[in-house]
């Protein structure tokens, strides 16, 4: 296996690259730029040593709290609850939230033998208790997976405080057309619908 | 911009990747095997050094010249000539030809500036007046710009030589429909009908 074969093999096992894919990013990687591939080389080597899950909540960060649990300007009194770590950067992206994040690492799947044991569930419990958060937003993803997650944190967190506990809407997405949303989609939004 | 942002744009200079799926590789990489990570970096890094093109034929290689040219037991009387290095291994995971190859480097473009002095013409020239060569397969691309490279490349060989010159056959492909076909490849293949 020669420098080629094996650099294909490494893209390969990227997801959403299969074998032709990967063969066509070598090609490129050959013609392309060196002082590009060197700091491309550069960033993959050291990318895992530089970032670290947040101590306090959980997402992807350089520096340990993370920006947004040290940032003063924001609303310290609500929890937006995601599952992954990229969660966090989609819903920053969407200014929507000013509060603090909280990163699961998942979800309750049994099928998966993922239980809320292997979630950051009791650190959550510990945010909520010890400081002045008045309401929790639950940003699973509306999955069967992620409903499950959402009415045993609302469960647990009911248990030790009195706090709001919200989860994000569901229902039509904007832009789209009655015509192509699934029948679930639409029952939601029939239940959710509000006032005009 | 930290540490995922940089690898992220990174990533998205790859050819067919954008900033989503770039977003998604960086989360993958975050959460893999160190071992596999800074195995794939080290090769990043080394590639270009490892990889040169071929003296006698262009093809990507690491010992010069490349296993191709100095394998012994190839019928080194018929030369295939492509476009590109990676058609070398298309051609040869075919396992159909068992002849050399001749890298051009690309195909003759003059709107964006390509002539024949930027391709490997010169050093095909050479080797066919100075090594024992009976014929000449031309093998570049079936488009406006392949087919006129091969027009050039036959009155160029027959310049210099009386060797026969061939061009891949062109028309329907394997498990195609008749239905799905363009007007052109099939034009082509009325053309090129062989008797049964």
């Amino acid at each position: 296996m020669n420098a080629i074969d094996e650099l294909t093999e490494s893209f390969s096992r990227l997801p959403g690259i299969g074998k032709k894919s990967a063969g066509r990013l070598v090609n490129f990687i050959l013609k392309a730029d060196t002082s590009y591939v060197k700091k491309f080389a550069l960033q993959l080597n050291t990318l895992q040593e530089k970032i670290k899950p947040c101590s306090v909540c959980g997402t992807w960060t350089e520096d340990d709290p993370c920006p947004i649990c040290t940032d003063t300007m924001r609303d310290r009194s609500i929890i937006c609850v995601v599952e992954q770590p990229q969660d966090v950067s989609t819903i920053e992206s969407s200014h929507e939230f000013n509060g603090l994040f909280h990163v699961l690492g998942g979800v309750i799947a049994p099928l998966e033998g993922i239980g809320p044991d292997q979630l950051n569930i009791k650190q959550l419990i510990k945010r909520i208790t010890e400081e002045k958060v008045s309401e929790v937003i639950i940003a699973t993803n509306p999955t069967v997976e992620g409903d499950t997650t959402a009415l045993y944190l609302q469960r647990m967190i009911a248990a030790v405080s009195d706090i709001k506990v919200t989860r994000l809407a569901s229902g039509l997405p904007v832009g789209g057309d009655l015509e192509y949303a699934d029948k679930l989609t639409l029952a939601r939004s029939f239940r959710g619908r509000t006032e005009v």
